[in-house]
C-alpha cells in the first residue's frame, strides 16, 4: 500500500521541525502543509481537536497530534530506518526523561527569557541553571543520544538551533560559550547535522523581529 | 539473576501509586520505601538529582524518575506480563496523547480547584471542561483501553479515585454523576479493579483535612 504521509505544521515551528527531522532520518517522504495560525485550517481542527495546535502528522488519514508522542509513532511504525530511540528498556527510559525535562523546565523558562517577562535577571538565572543540568548530561559526548543523534537531539532543536538566533535579536545571553561551552558545542554540530531541516536563518530573525516588535506594542505578551 | 526492585514513593501520592499499579499489574515483586517529603532521604536525592520527587523506581540499582517514564519503563522490561500500552503503534499513541493530556491540562486544572484558587466559579468550569473532553474518549468502553485496563487508566487515577475523596472534603462539585456520567462510572469500575493498591479512604480523607487546615492557616497556598 502506498502510504500516504502528511505534515500540517509551520516553517518557524521547533516543533513542527522535530517531526520533519524524524522522517527526514527514517527516509520517508511526506507532504508538508503550512498552517496560518491566525486561521486554522479545517483539517488542522478537525485532526487535533483537543489542542487544536501544529503539528499534526497524518498517515494514511489517521491523524497524531504532540511532536513527542508523534516521534515515538514514527519510530515505532518505520522501525527499519534510522533509531530514534535506543533499544535497552533504560536508554529509552533515560531518553524519555529529558526529552521531557527540556519541554517541562527548559522550554518555559528560556521562552520567559525570550519573549519577555519581568524580572529578567532572575529568569536568565533559572534558565541558566535548567539548560547548565542539560549540560552535564551531555558530558562528553557529540550528541545527546552518543555518536549519532536521538530523541533528545530532535527534542532540544530549539536550543541548538533557534535560541542562539533569538538571543542575538533580543539582546541576551543564554547559551554562549562561556557559560555553556558543550551545550554550546553540541548546538555546532547539531546544526551542522540538521542543516537541511532548519528554516534558514534570516527568514527566521526577520520573522522574529517582527513579532518582538508586535509584542513591543501590545499591551499583552504571548 | 534475582531481580531487585525498589520503589521510592509516598502512600498517599497518585503519582508512586500508578508506578505500584504497573508492577503489581505484571507481577513484579518490590519493595517500597515510604519518603518523608520533609526530609528527603539522600537515596531519593542521589537518585533524581534533576528534580527531586517521587516516585523513583530502582531496578537493580539503576534509578528511573517520572511515572510516565517509569510506566513505560516497565512495559518495556517485564514485556510477558499483563500488557499497559497496546502494540500497535497508532493505537500506543493514541494512549500516550491522552495520558499526556491528563498530565498536562488536567490535573492543574483539577489541583487548581481543589486546593484552593481565586476565581474558584471559574476554576471549576475549566477543570470540568477539561474533564468533559476526557469523558468523551472514553466512549462507551469500559476502560480507556478498553475491556481492560492500560496506561490512561492508570496515568487517571487521581480521577479516579482521590478527585471524589477530595471533592468532598473541600466542597466543591467536579466529578459527579450528573456532570459527568461516564467517568464517574469510570471511576468505580476503577475503583473496583485497583482496590487493593489505593490508599485507605479513611486515611486519605484525614490527610487532606489535616492539609487543608494548614493551608487554610498559612498565607501562602502549596
Amino acid at each position: 500500500m502506498a502510504e500516504e504521509v502528511k505534515l500540517l505544521g509551520v516553517w518557524g515551528s521547533p516543533y513542527s521541525r522535530r517531526v520533519e527531522t524524524a522522517l527526514k532520518l527514517k527516509n520517508v517522504e511526506y507532504e508538508f502543509v503550512e498552517e496560518d495560525l491566525q486561521s486554522k485550517s479545517a483539517l488542522l481542527l478537525k485532526s487535533n481537536p483537543v489542542h487544536q495546535k501544529i503539528p499534526v502528522l497524518l498517515h494514511n488519514g489517521k491523524p497524531l497530534a504532540e511532536s513527542q508522542v508523534i516521534l515515538e509513532y514514527i519510530d515505532e511504525t518505520w522501525k527499519e530506518g534510522f533509531p530514534i530511540l535506543p533499544k535497552d528498556p533504560y536508554e529509552r527510559a533515560q531518553a524519555r526523561f529529558w526529552a521531557r525535562f527540556i519541554d517541562e523546565k527548559c522550554l518555559p523558562a528560556t521562552y520567559k527569557v525570550l519573549w519577555g517577562c519581568e524580572e529578567l535577571e532572575k529568569a536568565v538565572e533559572e534558565a541558566c541553571e535548567l539548560l547548565k543540568i542539560l549540560e552535564n548530561e551531555l558530558k562528553d559526548k557529540k550528541f545527546f543520544a552518543g555518536e549519532t543523534v536521538g530523541l533528545v537531539d530532535i527534542v532540544a532543536n530549539f536550543i541548538g538551533y533557534w535560541l542562539r538566533a533569538i538571543q542575538e535579536v533580543v539582546g541576551v545571553e543564554l547559551l554562549t560559550k562561556e557559560k555553556l561551552p558543550k551545550l554550546y558545542n553540541w548546538s555546532d554540530e547539531f546544526c551542522s547535522v540538521f542543516q537541511e531541516s532548519l528554516p534558514p536563518k534570516d527568514k527566521l530573525v526577520a520573522y522574529i523581529r517582527d513579532r518582538l516588535q508586535s509584542t513591543n506594542t501590545t499591551t499583552t505578551s504571548s
